[in-house]
């Protein structure tokens, strides 16, 4: 029997708890698809009291991460503190001590991921961050090897769990942003601060990871185009669902010519698309490549034991490596490290696709015809509308849905919607996607 | 810039056809992913002088496979013509010859895969064959590496498009069986003679390989239980949705502790389960884990250019290892070659789940409760029952779903029931699954 292969972790919550299980639940079926066996040596983390629901068999728990970044005989670093520091500089002392690291910390690769990639070229070490992005889904890894030989045109993903599952409650429960957020912080579903999922912040975290890797690029997280959630109205979910669609809250990210459109917000998407019926806690990706055409994920995107599922598999990955004597035979970005530039990414006020507006009109006549004179001066072309009697506070919602147009016409037609006398409060904008249609 | 990896293609048809398409198309990209390119050096066919939808480069077009085999200059060999032989003799000289191979060959692998496979381990070369099953979608790689941590607890496939382009017909259509094979042969969705799609042998061959790769086992393919969609009427689809269901021809594979169930056969499954939403040609593996929870991939399961997707990128994973300077990282399985025994297989008799049947029956008093006295005495439990007093040449259709019963006791009350006077013609029977309740 070989040496085992000795790994330490670094934060002991949720997902490191559920790696710890893993390892000891199928430490015999890893055995076997390896050969060797792969073992937990240490662990550290600022608590070293609170009660797991694992119990420890030989793993030394320190509260002291050097324990583990200068002991010799620790190949593999598993970063699950999440944050940015110490995060980083464990993981770059980790790289230069000549471990290999896994990590689930899409804000720390996001916003830094540039020069730890740069750290880990020149230190000969390998990062596996499956589980920084969709949980368990292998997206990462679909994209740097099983979709290599694509082009990828494009990527619909709903990639926090959170959002989703308050969109998916919102449309099922019929009821308002606020009482769904409250009950899913109650259940677990929520974090106390939701600020990160329910404001795309998260969401655009992955995509960043997602972009770099799709295009072999350096992406600036600020230029990324992010909208939550937050502004959702139950009334235009019941809308959408009038036009046949449902709001998510997707990624997107396009390639247009030698530009990529990257953007995140609020999108009906047609109740007949998969992605549709991806509800609660899930995440799904629609990749679509110029040979594979179109290629569907979906699955786990949080939680324990997924997450420590897509964890291991880097273990296991990066073990494989070691095996035959190799530091790693992916590039981290799946493209060559001399081939990576900086992403050029098209300006949101450029970007082109199809908007639902609701405006809350005063119930008077002509609004309509006045609306409707300001989007076509816009070149903006009308596919439907939607106007019923029923009036809220003394306005009626006009709802339109329009034909393809320029985001920085729409927002100039509604700027001047907003100032009419006749509309009240500011108009809604959800943008609509087919992803079959791009 | 280093010497570019030349590959040899046995098999100038269709997908053959999509592999040098997208290496000529591609090359940019995919040399930006693997540091050197790859090429193509020259393609054997019986057939030299027909046009393909690609124009040659450099490619030297023979008539002759062993021009290929012999050439110490080509490091991969992809085989593309299909069938038993001279596939694989071809495929066994190429590794003889310390080629790695690359193959779509699923009716092989599923049938010599052991011995195959036996002789790649001996001459330490690779085989890649994520184009055997699911087309584009990465089934193989997420079996072998990104669930490599998780006891596979089930999967649930659609893994042939000819059955599933017929079935969403007949059910979108509402036609019968033989209308819609014809069509979808005219419209090229069909082979002339189709019986290994509708037949479900090609689903068992694919099966046989997914089993092999999901337990480390070597599987007998004549062992699995295979049932095709050509028996399927219309008006078990109509009632079929009547009880919120859709039909599919599914492969199901389950761990029943140390025995495996697999088994292939037209099923029932819920409206609201996402491979009720897989339409057309489309394939999709419902995979659950023990740790990953359920996983979900969909996309195209043949084609041109889907299947030269995965075809390449299992070159551009070779390409990697070879770059490197190993022959193979991932064993062939997931399982070290000496973890690798025989699959034991539940014997179909022992399967238990829920059934639907369609009865003929002479409308008389007394045969409901023949019947489902039949039935009870078989230990079977009534779930609903639909009768309707639409009459179909002399007899009603009766139509009854069960709660959870043993397969074996199922035949023997049928047998029963097929023999009864008021009873004409056979008893259609479906099994009905959901996989989020096993």
């Amino acid at each position: 029997m070989k040496k085992a292969i000795n790994v330490g972790l670094i934060g002991f919550g949720t997902v490191g708890t559920g790696v710890v299980k893993l390892l000891h639940d199928n430490a015999e079926l890893i055995k076997k698809r390896l050969g060797r066996n792969l073992v937990i040596k240490a662990i550290a983390d600022i608590d070293t009291k609170r009660k797991r629901s694992v119990s420890l068999r030989d793993e030394q728990l320190t509260g002291d991460a050097a324990v583990i970044l200068n002991d010799p005989d620790i190949s593999i670093v598993i970063e699950l503190m999440g944050g940015f520091e110490p995060a980083k500089s464990f993981i770059i002392e980790a790289m230069k001590n000549r471990k290999h690291v896994v990590t689930a910390n899409k804000a720390l690769l996001a916003t830094h991921g540039n020069e730890i990639f740069r750290v880990a070229d020149e230190e000969k070490v390998n990062i596996g961050f499956e589980a920084s992005v969709g949980g368990t889904i292998p997206i990462i890894k679909t994209l740097k090897e099983s979709l290599a030989a694509n082009n990828i045109k494009s990527i619909w993903g709903i990639m926090n769990g959170t959002s989703n599952y308050i969109l998916s409650k919102m449309t099922e429960e019929n009821k308002p942003f606020h009482d769904v957020l409250r009950e899913a912080q109650e259940l677990g579903h929520a974090e106390a601060d939701p600020t990160y999922d329910i404001e795309g912040i998260d969401t655009a975290h992955k995509l960043a990871i997602i972009l770099a890797l799709s295009y072999g690029k350096n992406v600036c997280l600020d230029d990324i185009y992010c909208e939550g959630i937050s502004g959702i109205n139950r009334q235009d979910i019941e809308f959408a669902r009038e036009l046949d669609y449902v709001v998510k809250l997707l990624a997107i990210e396009i390639q247009r010519d030698a530009q990529i459109e990257a953007r995140i917000h609020p999108t009906m998407i047609p109740l007949d698309h998969i992605l549709a019926s991806v509800n609660g806690n899930y995440n799904a990706f629609h990749v679509v490549g110029d040979a594979s055409d179109s290629v569907f994920l979906y699955g786990q995107g949080s939680g324990m034991m997924p997450t420590a599922s897509a964890v291991v598999s880097d273990l296991i990955d990066i073990s494989r490596d070691m095996e035959k004597g190799i530091w790693r035979r992916v590039p981290l970005r799946s493209y060559c490290k001399n081939e990576i530039d900086d992403i050029q990414l098209l300006p949101m006020e450029e970007v082109i696709t199809n908007y639902y507006f609701r405006f809350s009109a005063v119930d008077r006549p002509g609004v309509l015809s006045k609306i409707s004179g300001i989007l076509g001066a816009h070149n903006i072309s009308i596919a439907s509308v939607i106007q019923k009697g029923r009036k809220t506070e003394g306005t009626v919602p006009i709802v339109m849905t329009t034909h393809r147009a320029r985001e920085s016409n729409v927002q100039k037609a509604l700027d001047e919607i907003n100032k009419l006398d006749m509309v009240q409060g500011r108009t809604v904008l959800i943008r609509i996607e087919d992803p079959r249609l791009t």
